[in-house]
């Protein structure tokens, strides 16, 4: 069933205080929820509340409000994330790049002792608002084998860039380096499906068909060697400078809540006035988004979308309309109104 | 048949410097294209000696030595190329860069005005030496359909980026955007071969395996949707950044020398020491070059490669054997000996 943005925001806001967010902190993280729902990326949406409320009553995963941010450099900073939410440390981290951006014309940030931070693109769209062009990395546990490789021994470690337009939406990629992600093959074997060729191995390194015999192998990246590339530097980035764990040391953070995580992450902005006037920027942009809309359509498409294009479609439907809540969502939400006081208003 | 490396050295500077480049640009232009034929990148290398050449002679490139480097802030350079031959440009432009992120922490440049630069990946490959990563983006003609569109509106748009391990050699991907070169196409109609269906679209937007439909069609970018983004992020990066061209306005730059290029690029680094000592961040990087070397080979695979790796290795046969270079290359070379007055010597 549907519910009104506004209506799950006030719940789940309330929740988040009483579960140790700062409330400052508790509306930024519900809106990085509410972002991912409204996208139509409902694996990283509301879906995901007692997960990491789970974690915070466990401790391994903790407000986020005493994190360590060291500059470093004009354009440089180090941070301890302290097991923070992931969504609480990245919206500060990603704040702290902008404001130095300004300054140096370009920032970007190392994070330690990180766990999962929901939507990946929503930190670089904070940096689009600034008119800043930005990135972010992470590292996740070990699902996607090497290319060439039959072991699972790469996160799916996702990718996303903002880039600001004028009269279009930015530009927004988020992309998980793997073909599909894990959770496409799990729905394929549920539903008794056979699945494409090119999205995962089997346990002896074979590419297979059977949704079985992939849940137990190993996913494939994008685009063979140049995927594996994208993805080997993502998580370069993600662990190697911060020092936080290599994929393959990452527990599943929804799965294994009692795990502490150290992901890294790596994020940052370039301020575009500092390149040239940002509406000149913005028109060239727009030119080129005029040039790709015209295209002919290629057999059997609809025409070519601008990345992100269909995420905002989806936002503008469900602003509209509400957002669906499953019957596990609600059941969950249900059960943290009883645990935290809050009053269960769906 | 095969020359030693310095043979092909000397000669070429002699050549450049004939041609009007200063000394050290000589010297730094050669060995940009050697690396591009020690790695295997023939395509890269001093084949195209010859084209850059006419260009000087008919005034489409320049020498240059006035290039604008501008430092807008802390971490950004504006560069006007002003039509520099793009190996000479490109060397100056990520050496500062390389001497500006190790006082800021990172720098990138905007560069307008620019022609092809050769070997995307050298560029990266000397802020590695430096201890930095580093990134080069480059947009170039219209040659690889959107995806979802059947037209080529979008440049091959290379993306090199290069990340420095410890007892490894260095990270080094090297990418064009599309699932292969045009040339690819070019050589499988030569050969009467057909092509895999995943390379190209004919004129009308359907997936082809004739290589003469995809001749005269437009290249897929790699890793369809994720892919197409990447590209045009490169794009993007390239142009409306630095107010270059747009890549339906760019001239193939072998095939139409007379006409003046006015390609963008976007490089930069990030200096590591800014973020954890040097040598944590090497072991590191080598901890997961162990792990995946380590992986078992996938099925028909020989395992797993670093990207870059299969480069190292051709890099030192070619230093034994010396690089082979074709009829078609010599012919230029002696005419280029004719025309400049410089002695050949193979």
């Amino acid at each position: 069933m549907k519910y009104p943005v506004e209506q799950i925001r006030a719940f789940c806001e309330q929740v988040w205080t009483k579960a140790g967010l700062l409330p400052e902190d508790a509306k930024r993280c519900v809106d990085v929820l509410l972002a991912a729902d409204l996208r139509g990326q409902r694996t990283h949406g509301t879906t995901h509340m007692k997960d990491y409320c789970t974690r915070m009553e466990l401790g391994t995963a903790t407000n986020g409000a005493d994190i360590d941010i060291q500059q470093t450099s004009p354009s440089t900073l180090v941070v301890d994330a302290k097991h923070g939410v992931g969504m609480v440390v990245a919206a500060k981290v990603m704040e702290r790049c902008i404001q130095q951006a300004k300054v140096s014309g370009a920032c970007f940030a190392s994070i330690h002792n990180g766990c999962h931070y929901g939507l990946g693109a929503y930190y670089p769209m904070m940096a689009v608002e600034h008119d800043m062009i930005a990135v972010s990395f992470a590292n996740t546990p070990p699902l996607v084998a090497p290319f060439g490789g039959a072991d699972p021994l790469l996160g799916t470690n996702p990718i996303s860039v903002a880039i600001p337009a004028g009269k279009y939406p930015p530009l927004v990629m988020d992309i998980a380096t793997s073909v599909v992600a894990k959770g496409a093959i799990s729905l394929a074997l549920k539903e008794g499906r056979s699945i494409p060729d090119n999205w995962a191995l089997d346990k002896d390194g074979n590419p297979t068909t059977d949704a079985a015999a992939a849940n137990v192998g190993a996913l494939m990246p994008f685009g063979a060697h140049k995927g594996y590339a994208m993805e080997l530097i993502g998580s370069l980035l993600s662990f190697a400078l911060s020092g936080a764990d290599m994929d393959t040391d990452i527990p599943r953070f929804f799965e294994q809540p009692d795990k502490l995580t150290n992901v890294g992450q790596f994020m940052g902005c370039i301020d575009i006035s500092k390149f040239c006037p940002v509406e000149d920027f913005k028109a060239r942009v727009d030119g080129m988004f005029d040039v790709l809309k015209a295209c002919r359509p290629a057999a059997g498409s609809k025409g070519v979308m601008i990345p992100g294009e269909i995420e905002v479609n989806n936002t503008k439907v469900s602003l509209e309309e509400g957002i669906d809540l499953s019957e596990a969502t609600l059941k969950d939400l249900k059960e943290m109104a009883d645990t935290f006081g809050v009053p269960y208003t769906f």
